[in-house]
């Protein structure tokens, strides 16, 4: 690694939210299709929200979407597609008085530690109607001119959170999340700070794409959540799949001696997981700007059966979280922890069927406002 | 190197020509220094120009900037750096009538196979002022949407050429260039097939940032060039060196039976160093567009001393040429040549000297005119 990347890493932990890199079988390219499940349930319903919301009256020439937490692009150039076939159909149903064909580009977004490079080389050269632009850095901030966005969008991404909330972290609060790797439900001030430090993050989010894009532009928003309701005894969900089955193995290593408890004590996921009434509460904060033209569960059970075995699952969890625990316990540590994981799933039966997995996909479209002048 | 690298390289050329990856040895970050020492001469110009001569009536609320051909952004940033602090100064001096700071975009643009994972990680964190944006592709060919560029940059990558040009390669035409693996000036066919093909690519070139280019806006362009005349006894270019000392090179090797002649006369390099009136006229054609503001050559002299050893010479060729050669040849021969390459330069007097390098840099700054509405 070099120096300034390590730079990078400790001036701004979200560099390390970064997807595996690479191709290879520990990549988030060949451990991703999970998060692929529920776009397929979603093309139908942005191409009618396309078709009916769109309301822009001046495209300058072109349309502008972008894709906020691209990772390597191989999810994200499906969903392009997908919206820009949607916006061309639109745009010549509806916008006949506009001469020309309209031009299109499309902003991918991720981390500047994201490996772009493997995006770049996953580009169709000649298979893609737009043009690709890479805009790195943290989509909490600005990144684009204001005005120049037709189309945001958003898949698998929001989770994340621009910090671990500093309660959680503080041995002297009481929400100091001793001894797990992540929030849980019964912890109730852990949880709280987690769901606080995720409404303000979203917060911004919105506050920057409001800037960013056009009057009467919309934003599709595919989130992972968590029912309000579900039975721990024979159901599960991501998060408590993370925070049971892989915070259990760290602290077997702990308490085999391998690391100090300390360690796993000073180690918390920064990512949050909401129930659609949290996360529509949380948009609804954005009311100034936006409007909530559509919200709906997805049906993601497709992307639940592709981690249907234990391999399969433990790759998936490994190409999302490897760089944050390599980062905090060293990379010698992975394989063991994986290994460990995959045992501790084999000994499950409620974790080892993915239609127990009660995790959803909230599909969230939003349309900008027009602004006061 | 997978799949869809190999498609892209197979499809289009322009992929090789991506500089050496990475912040090793032999990468263009350590090796381009050549390259680098102009830009501390254009500094004084480039402020002047941008101080007197930048003309935009609507900046948008932001200034598009872009560097084209950046390479992994060694050279890039302080260039960037140098235009954007003008900028900012112009417009706190002249436009007054805006109300607010405005925001800074640099497009930073190279073909799709250039390493941008190096660039990203280099970008200092918080130490630059302006959004960081990447457009990978051929950059012949149009890039960004219509008039959203205010300072178009190019510096050491106008040279090459979209394709090698196709008489050169044809063992049938006049222009096939046997033995060579570069355009000489007494082969009159094949220097002439050089130049017509990169007269077409600057136009092309011209024609991209007529269109992306506000009304009023400027570009700077560094281009490597060569005197119309010296004294190959008793003095060198870049193109020279290349093709008589790494072109024999080549050669005693295929003597030797390494490789083919063949393999030789099937390998021409894809750049072209024109003389300064050759470069005027090209950029003159292009004058239903753009005004030539200024041309001057600049003093390249600290550049050149910065190769004036054996091994940083070999060092700066291998960065540059490397991809092409390791193509062409495989990536076993590449020690070797570069080896017999330094044997070659120490028992050449001429060449061992940087005062004798007569390769000189011209900027040339030209303004995009009103357009006709």
């Amino acid at each position: 690694m070099n120096k300034h990347v390590e730079n990078i890493q400790s001036d701004n932990a979200v560099a390390l939210y970064a997807m595996n890199a690479g191709e290879g079988p520990h990549s988030y390219v060949q451990n991703s299709t999970y998060q692929k499940g529920a776009l397929d349930v979603a093309k139908a319903i942005l191409e009618e929200e396309i078709a009916t919301k769109l309301d822009i009256k001046t495209p300058n020439g072109y349309y502008g979407i972008a894709d906020f937490g691209c990772s390597t692009g191989h999810n994200s150039f499906p969903a392009m597609q997908i919206i820009i076939q949607a916006l061309n159909k639109k745009h010549k149903h509806h916008q006949t008085s506009l001469p020309k064909t309209p031009e299109f580009y499309v902003f991918f977004n991720d981390v500047v530690s994201n490996d772009f490079n493997t995006l770049f080389s996953s580009l169709p050269p000649n298979d893609h109607d737009y043009h690709a632009i890479v805009v790195p850095g943290d989509f909490h901030g600005r990144l684009l001119p204001e005005s120049s966005l037709h189309f945001a969008y958003s898949s698998w991404s929001l989770q994340w959170l621009t910090e671990v909330p500093k309660a959680v972290a503080d041995r002297n609060s009481p929400a100091w999340n001793k001894g797990q790797i992540l929030y849980t439900q019964d912890e109730k001030e852990v949880y709280e700070a987690y769901l606080s430090q995720y409404g303000k993050d979203i917060e911004s989010f919105m506050e920057a794409r409001a800037v960013e894009m056009v009057d009467g532009g919309l934003m599709a928003l595919l989130v992972p959540a968590v029912p309000a309701v579900w039975n721990p005894k024979t159901e599960y969900t991501v998060p408590c799949d993370v925070n049971l089955n892989l915070g259990s193995c760290l602290m077997d290593m702990a308490k085999e001696g391998r690391m100090s408890e300390t360690k796993i004590d000073t180690f918390n996921i920064p990512y949050y997981v909401p129930t659609p009434p949290q996360l529509k509460e949380i948009l609804e904060r954005s009311n100034d700007s936006f409007t909530i033209e559509r919200m709906e569960i997805l049906n993601n059970t497709a992307g639940k059966h592709t981690v249907g075995t234990i391999n399969a699952r433990a790759a998936f969890f490994r190409a999302v979280h490897e760089r944050l625990l390599a980062d905090h316990f060293g990379s010698e540590i992975i394989d063991e922890l994986f290994d460990r994981y995959m045992n501790k799933l084999a000994a499950s039966p409620v974790f080892l069927n993915p239609d127990n997995d009660k995790t959803i996909v909230i599909l969230a479209v939003l349309k900008r406002k027009a602004r006061r002048h």
